[in-house]
């Protein structure tokens, strides 16, 4: 039996099966709502609310008695039992807008407490001029002689012969579709053609021979594809300039916010099929829109380049993850063999390229390569740090000689997801916050300036900063009970603390920390920090070896230094040891669009880069342990906090 | 408006619009009709006879006043203009039976004139050992060690490292669907799997990866694609031994009997398509039967070789063939990419690769660099000539040094085509023939010891012979009007002589020789006489300097050496200098498919050998003429011929 179920405020109405989940129906109805633990009742983010029908539901703590009232239900864990009229709060639905308003964005990408040098080293690897310019798709315009009864090699020899004279290539690949056409392509073009060489893997393929000139116009994307948010630059492969930059977030986030719940969505019926298409969707849009605004041909997009985590990657090729998440935690490929764009559903030159940057281990992927190569840790003999923060926190240490990275299970708090009011860095989000010491009230600044929705991750570290400051909270993340303040109270979730009134923001709901928030991002920080110095222990190592702290990732650009010191998250170093670097994956993914040089050397590095186990590392829980606390246990490691 | 044609005997019915051609009604129905000229009124091959309805006809001369009684009309110049009843006649049917009876098929492969001795030079390369053991496709069984927390790289470096523990193979590629179920694989198969490695153009891939040990099934096609036959080899690839042979017509003969109608042909609607399906067909045809016969699972047949002249190679793979007719005669490539066989629609494994034998022109392709292979040639001091006779004929003159080749326009005469009652070495064809010099009377022997149908290359080598010999025509090919013998007679195409009478023919029709097919013969015969003699002549060299003579080609097994010397086709040396060596197409194709050494030297032979251009050398028009006599104008050059 099927019933029809309609979503509000979009009007969207889809006919599904008799007991088919509320999530399920919104999925086929091409709504995006918040879903982090895949569908399992655990999060609770999916919440909706009933208007009208009948539904089955399980019992859930996730729902409190207030929403209840209120006709709130968990989309995963209730049925559709007839028809229905459910309606997606606000707070529910997963943003899909790209974040393309040109201030925002500018700050997210460059980091909006960055001082103007250290931003300017998200170019580190251009000004170093390190790599010779030979882009993964090169074009040649080539004039050929005309074949006569003295010169009469076959056409495709004599392509050959001609590259040959420009280029010291012996062994060149070329796939049937261009021999097909190549006798009638040469004479209409009067021997004169443009011939596009890709790097595929060890040797070089004829990709595309195509009439006349076309050497001016050969572009390329670099993309970083991240378990949030996916960035798209499009680039002019002749001048290395970069026309455009975009970013929008992963629709994989319906099926599940982090790595784990979405490789166990993969295993569902039409699982990888589908996280493989919310991925490239996003990566399509987003070209679309960069040739249309730069007036490019998509016929002239050669390749692309992709740097992302191991899980993005496979998803991204549809290559099944499930092996990434048992022991002993082996992918499929680290190394991903070059391919069509095509192949993978990428819509530009059919016979374009795509490349991953290669992976050093499951758990620390080619985003991290790419991040290694940006940040120029492998090319110094200072002892370096990277630290990528975002639902995964991966450190890598080292030098030019060596490297060891990790990857810590920081969860999604810094990211908005497992806290109550958290949400990700889109319009409406809190990503600034102070608390005036002296009157305890707060004064907060938005994305986009609108009235506030909810928290994202560099909110959240300016309030647990601030609520430190001011004593709201003691070093142990418990909201202080002596403090007479009305917006302490006990809430759904045990007590809490009121940030903005519910008058004041988006969606007419308190906008409160929990305790239990506390305690999240209080692990989740305290993962972070506590990798980072069991990797230094674990060498024998410490912080004051240490000559350089690179902090990296979407989220990163938004971080105040001065407070993620002050609640442990960083240590607690000389400020000028720290560079923002930005998206560092992008940046790295476009250097090696650039040139096959830095490709060979993305290759060095993961080869070169070790892989820590911390769960195996008899330390780490003891560090651990020790990080739980704000800024830490032993006061001494931080102390420019101590008062 | 569409009307209705019927087609006799085999009752198929087809719907057309008015106006159409019957014979492209006949094709429409998946009828074969013969067709040498491409459908231009001209070679008078497609002549059907009407049995109802009105038609539209153009006046042609290859309609004889008798046949238009009996309503015959040329199918290609007759359009439907109403509803037709049409019969096929017996010899206007393209016999696609499959030549695979045993004892027939046993004398087309070996010569049924050939000593045992010089047919089992043959597998001359087998024997000589010149190459390596290392076949294009080669599996290897891995038994992985499985990955630990020590042993992390991921499943496609495992793959990879487990080879390089076997061969040394630094650059290898892999495509995207060999990546997308590796990690099931492995584990479901223990670790234990068997790889297939191929060798795609000049690096090796990893075609195949399959769970378990199949190594010991590792199968291939070896390819002879001829313009008139297609002969396929299932060869079983560990132990090098041929497991069944096929031959079967090339449908493409229906668009036409010689390369220069069906690249014309190839330039209409559908033109390319139609001829690339009509081989692809009769090669999946054998592909199916000879794997079934032999219980081996398509699946373990893991790779194919093809040689064939350019032209057959260009439509194999739906390349447009149409600049090789062109000045300067340049084809699209003779050294052709190794692609997937599903690529060109070849069914084997659906990642099986194809390749092809380079060729050394448009006009001397990879059958005789195979040629050139299996004779050997390519390795001896001696000088030594190879002439494959075939559609065209082709001559290759040197030694391990230096090669020349060039292709002499023989026409089709001596394979059944341009001659009154000349018809493809299949059942029926007279192919032995004797003339009792006291009586006149005949005696003769046709394939398949049916009632004679018409006349093949080696029957019209026998028959041009004895009338000679026994005076019925003059070295001119003139009949002999003094001689008072009833079957000479004035016919509707000029003078003939009545070889066979109607009642003992297989159609009820006469069986005659014209002096217009003698007249073709011997422009046949001339051409590839003075072909030979001017590259000897153009290298100052002669006969006298030659030590061996190589005859290859399916119809070279069937001729009868001294008949062939008696009218002048073959020089008159001494008779040990002569080798038949069968299809030395096939037998190198598969000395290249076992050996990628043979597959080098297959493309050092086609590098190196001159492509000797026949029509602007000047002495060599004086020497056709000059062999424009049986056996030649100049009867020094045939002493054991003079009376």
């Amino acid at each position: 039996m099927k019933f029809k179920v309609k979503f509000l405020p979009d009007n969207k109405e889809i006919e599904v099966e008799k007991g088919k989940s509320i999530l399920a129906a919104a999925i086929s109805a091409g709504l995006h709502i918040n879903s982090s633990c895949g569908g399992d009742g655990v999060c609770g983010r999916c919440k909706v609310i009933l208007k009208k029908g009948e539904v089955n539901t399980q019992p859930t703590g996730r729902i409190s008695a207030e929403e209840r009232k209120q006709g709130y239900y968990l989309a995963c864990l209730t049925t559709v039992e007839s028809d229905l009229v459910v309606e997606v709060p606000v707070e529910s639905k997963v943003d899909l807008e790209k974040v393309n308003d040109e201030d925002e964005f500018a700050s997210r990408l460059k980091g909006i407490y960055a001082e103007p040098e250290e931003v300017e080293e998200i170019d580190i690897i251009a000004s170093r001029e390190l790599f010779s310019h030979s882009p993964l798709a090169t074009k040649i315009y080539l004039e050929l002689p005309q074949p006569d009864l003295d010169d009469k090699i076959s056409d495709l020899e004599r392509i050959n012969r001609a590259i040959r004279e420009v280029k010291d290539i012996p062994i060149m690949q070329m796939g049937l579709s261009n021999v097909r056409n190549l006798g009638k392509l040469l004479r209409s073009s009067d021997w004169k053609v443009t011939v596009t060489l890709g790097k595929r893997n060890d040797t070089i393929e004829i990709v595309l021979i195509e009439p006349s000139d076309t050497s001016e116009r050969n572009f390329g994307f670099a993309f970083d594809i991240g378990t949030t948010t996916i960035s798209a630059q499009l680039i002019n492969l002749n001048t290395k300039k970069v026309l455009g930059t975009k970013a929008t977030f992963n629709k994989q986030a319906t099926f599940g916010s982090d790595i784990i719940t979405r490789i166990i969505f993969a295993q569902e019926k039409d699982g990888l099929e589908r996280l493989h298409h919310a991925v490239i969707d996003g990566m399509n849009s987003m070209i679309e829109e960069l040739v249309h605004e730069n007036q490019v041909d998509l016929n002239d997009v050669t390749c692309c380049l992709c740097a992302g985590n191991t899980t993005m990657i496979h998803l991204l090729l549809k290559v099944d993850p499930s092996f990434i998440r048992r022991e002993p935690y082996v992918p499929t490929a680290n190394f991903v063999p070059v391919i069509r764009a095509s192949e993978a559903g990428i819509k530009i030159n059919p016979r374009g390229l795509l490349a991953c940057v290669p992976g050093v281990s499951g758990y620390v992927g080619g985003d991290i390569t790419a991040g290694i190569l940006a940040s120029g840790i492998s090319e110094t003999e200072d002892l370096s740090i990277l630290i990528d923060i975002g639902t995964n926190g991966e450190i890598v240490l080292g030098n030019k000689d060596w490297m060891i990275s990790c990857a810590a299970s920081a969860g999604p708090a810094f990211e908005g997801s497992g806290v109550v009011c958290g949400m990700r860095a889109t319009k409406g989000a809190i990503q600034r916050f102070t608390i005036n010491p002296k009157d305890l009230k707060v004064s907060y600044s938005t994305i986009g300036a609108t009235p506030p929705v909810g928290i994202c991750g560099s909110g959240y570290i300016d309030i647990v900063s601030e609520l430190l400051k001011t004593n709201i909270i003691d070093k142990n993340g418990k909201i202080n009970t002596n403090l007479r303040d009305s917006r302490i109270r006990q809430g759904e979730f045990g007590r809490e603390f009121v940030l903005v009134d519910k008058k004041d923001t988006g969606h007419k709901q308190d906008i409160v920390i929990t305790e239990m928030d506390l305690d999240n991002l209080k692990r989740a920080k305290a993962a972070i920090f506590s990798a980072t110095s069991s990797m230094l222990k674990h060498l024998k190592l410490s912080f004051d070896d240490v000559k350089k702290i690179y902090i990296a990732g979407g989220f990163g650009t938004y971080l105040d230094i001065e407070k993620a010191v002050s609640i442990g998250l960083l240590p607690d170093l000389k400020r000028e040891k720290f560079s923002f670097i930005g998206n560092s994956s992008l940046s790295g993914a476009r250097a090696i669009l650039l040139s096959i040089d830095a490709f060979g050397k993305a290759d060095e590095i993961a080869k070169k880069t070790t892989y820590f186990e911390l769960s195996v590392e008899p330390g780490y829980m003891d560090e651990y342990v020790a990080a739980l606390f704000f800024p830490h246990t032993d006061t001494e490691r931080f102390p420019s906090q101590v008062k």
